[in-house]
Formats: structure tokens, sequence, C-alpha cells
């Protein structure tokens, strides 16, 4: 069973340069620190998401939402990437190997990303959003409101390397 | 341009009857009835989670997390319900139409359902999760894990229509 999907739209931004890349060999500590770089740039940069004029419609009301869920394709993730497996989590090789799907790895079988933002503006068919790390020229698969808090009454728990992560990740702010 | 996905597994669970659908014409007393019961047992419904074999090592280190994503993809909505403009939320006329994008609504021209929820068990290449309103046999595209309350230090505004719709539905608790 094949499932086919036809972009909804593009991202238009700053970020051009991939920066988790699975098989990259720096310096952990130099790696760190360009993620913390990168973190920071991505939580303020503007993108703009450019619907296809026939969807206009289809964004009518969202205006009234803080934050929408943004559905995009890594485009330039090379084909090989969706038949990994395990990765150290962000390349840190001091975290034990983790099965894809306990990552948030965008190399995955089908690599359909997805990130919460912050919705500044509507005009038309573009939407201004803040905080997504969308490489420029992300194909747009949806857009959805965020509805409700979900987390709200329950307590999420995690492994201990993702609080190591945020935590090394907060360190740089 | 196109995108193909391929399922990486299948949703097995007691939910066999869809609730919502757009064009159903029945009484909105009645309708909310039913969208509250609705509710009420798919917060508490198990599904199981069928991973194809050759995933099972991608799930490695998910039995840490409280939370995951299930992106999944609704086998039985019609091909004409991809081409909605607009929806009154829930079918309830009394709340203005809204674009589709501004909705949850399952019919939208790249149908990618996302759910968040609870993980009680993974055994193998199968994780039992609660509170997935996904119909039984749904494809699954994609396992991510919650790895961080993205919300919790941002508020959340929405739309009045989504206020009402969700004291509408905690009243049926």
């Amino acid at each position: 069973m094949n499932i086919t999907l036809t972009p909804v739209g593009h991202v238009e931004n700053t970020i051009t340069e991939k920066t988790f890349t699975p098989h990259r060999n720096d310096d952990p500590e130099e790696r760190l620190k360009q993620i913390r770089k990168y973190r920071k740039e991505t939580r303020n940069t503007l993108s703009t998401l450019v619907i296809l004029p026939r969807y206009t419609e289809l964004l009518d009301g969202i205006e009234e939402f803080s934050h929408i869920v943004v559905v995009y394709w890594p485009h330039q993730l090379p084909l090989e990437d969706r038949q990994l497996k395990k990765v150290h989590p962000m390349g840190r090789e001091e975290i034990p190997l983790q099965g894809i799907f306990a990552t948030r790895s965008p190399a995955r079988p089908n690599p359909l990303l997805i990130s919460t933002v912050r919705l500044r503006n509507r005009k038309d068919n573009t939407l201004q959003v803040q905080g997504l790390e969308a490489l420029h020229g992300s194909p747009i698969l949806d857009i959805k409101p965020v509805t409700r808090d979900v987390d709200k009454d329950e307590t999420l728990q995690f492994p201990q390397w993702i609080h190591d992560i945020n935590q090394d990740l907060d360190h740089g702010d």
C-alpha cells in the first residue's frame, strides 16, 4: 500500500544549512556549540509559509490561534538516511544508540516532520511563524491549529538522555 | 512533486465506526451526545500498534517515554473529502464555517492525522497505547516520542469556538 501526498505550500526563511546530520564526525563540544547556536537562531527565526493560492480559503480562521502545527518534508534528506535503524541522539556518541522511533531524528522511514510554532501573522495565502526549524524550501504537507494543551493534566516522562540534552541546550541560553 | 509513503504498521483496537463525518445531518444535540460518548470511550480505549517486524529495532528505547506521537492515515476517508475547503467544526452548524487548516478535521488535502497518546507497554514490535482515536486498521506512518512539553512556557490562545467545544465535551465527563 502506497500513500501519495502533494505539497500544499513551501517554507521561506534564512535557514539553509542542515545541522543534524547523523554521519558527521566533528568534535562533540563543537557540535554541541553549533546545536545551541542553531537552536537559539531557529527559536527567533521568522519563516513565511507560502500556501498554494488554491488553498487560501482553507486558512480562514487560523488567525485566531496563537500556535499551529506545521507538517513538512525534509527535501534534502538523503534517501539512504530513511534506512537508518538507530542513532546517537543529536550525534552525541556518549548517549547510547536509540531506535529511530524513540528519537525525533529527521532520518526515519517516513520523514514527516512536525513542529509546533507560534503564528505571528496571516496575509492571504501566507503565514508568518516563529520558531520553525525547517530548511528554506521545505515542502509543507499540512497545517493544523493547536487546539488544546493535551499535556495540561498529564505528567510527561522522558528517559534521562532527554533531560541531559535539554539541560545542555538550555545551558547556552 | 509527489511524496510517496509506505505504512510502517497498523492500528488494532475496538473503534470501528467513524464519528466525525462532515456530511452527516443528524440532530445537533444527538451529535454532541455521540461525540461526548465517543471521546470518553476513546480516552480509555487501549490500542495496539503493530509495527512491521523489519522495524522492530527502531522502537528500542521508546519504552522510556510516557507519551508518544502517532502519525496515521484515515484509510476510510472518502477521496472527495480531501477537496473540502471549509467545515463547521465537529459538524456544529451554530459555529461559523472554518477553513480546513484552522480545524483538526480529518478531511484535509493531506490527511496526516497526528495524535499524542500515553504509551502503556511495548513488547517486541507492538506498542500498547491509551487514548488513540484511530479506527481499527488505520495504517501507521510514523511514531515519535514526546520529548519536551513545548507549551510549558508559552500561553496558548484559541478562538472562542474551541473553548465552547472543549467546554461542551468536558461537560459530559
